[in-house]
């Protein structure tokens, strides 16, 4: 398992007038945790689309547990589990400062050139996705 | 089944440096189309608030079939299929002007009080999807 | 003058905890509302990207006088007074329904190439501006 | 002079299909970043809001001299010069690693009770500001 922690602050901006963080906001603290999660095992999404790979959301999935309110401090933990084939696949869990979960979801992320034409995962991400997840087995 | 339709032009403001929109602007086109779709059935969501009845999302999900772009006329289609008990779902198509399918998703809405407590769904909450429901089914 | 109204009704997702229109919101407003401007008098944001002709905003500014809140319908007024040579200015105000003035706000565009350097104002924005400047004034 | 400086890395969220950070991103930018100025002078805005102080936007202006692209990594500088009587204001300087400048800007607040009524600035307020403006001077 590739697994990677992101701290978010709750800002006004994120929060409606029911006082909690409105549903979208999660899903930009996912973009975020992920990106740091892709880096943080050698790939820059910046340097992944120069080579003409991107990784557009084709599904996602969230259940909303407890709302986060301005200020407080959050954990985004990523999750990698598998190898990507056709789609990769990312795991989120949303932590409170108290560890309380208030979040989870899942991301799921077609493989495409810059045309949007699917193609095989290359071996960049492959490579740099195997490495991880044998490192921690072994 | 209950159907409402609420068009969405696609603004700067959406559209991501793929050229698409971004995965969460989604969301607020269904919580625009979902208000909308509720008026239509009597239900003004700020009378339910002001009545102590707060419908906050607990969980949803989205499949992206293709990306919407800049200056794009779409369609959101909102289908209510059940009477609520514990929780109100909704159902999301996203057309564009050719008809083409670009996104579908679902949001489920836990019904609470303003303290977040779960409430049973309150009569007029009932009575306005009861009657919308029955009166198609004729 | 140059004046077009544009429509809009506040959401859920436009609400902070003061229960008002976050502050950033009004800006989004401005740039739907001047997109439906310029296609009043026949200028495609699309259309002028297509032919290389950009119009980033290089500075905005924004005085907030009264709230708007949660399905308050507003109307954006956009104003162009001039026609453009360096750069394109246009003014606009938000009413609520009763007439009052919630925001003022005025954004300066520059006119630039794809590659963001600045160009003459191309004749297809001048010519249209012109007309429906010059139109009003007889 | 209070000086407080906060890191922002630009994702996608942020970025429209020109490439560069969308306007209104900057604002959120600016409230994350006086956020934290405030907290560095003792002052928490949920603290200030819980004894009944609000600070709501009531002008703000931008001035976009260069455009920042995905994955930059942004210094937000906020910058308190004078103690508040019935406002507050703030100055922004967003720079690139290169230390170039990209965006500046102002907010200027209201200071207001619950609801909404302009109120003296409060001695907690002015205390904090005043201890940080004079520490600086000495």
């Amino acid at each position: 398992m590739i697994e990677h922690h992101f701290p978010v602050t709750v800002y006004y901006k994120d929060v409606d007038q029911m006082g909690i963080v409105y549903y979208t906001r999660y899903l930009e603290y996912f973009e975020m945790a992920r990106t740091e999660c892709l880096r943080s095992i050698g790939l820059s999404v910046t340097d992944l689309e120069g080579k003409g790979l991107y990784l557009p959301v084709s599904e996602c999935s969230l259940r909303y547990h407890r709302g986060a309110r301005f200020e407080d401090r959050l954990d985004v933990c990523s999750q990698i589990a598998t190898v990507p084939r056709a789609r990769l696949t990312i795991d989120y869990t949303v932590t409170d400062g108290a560890g309380q979960t208030l979040v989870t979801g899942r991301t799921i992320h077609a493989i495409v050139n810059k045309k949007g034409k699917p193609i095989r995962a290359p071996k960049i991400l492959l490579d740099a996705i195997e490495t991880h997840l044998t490192g921690e087995q072994i």
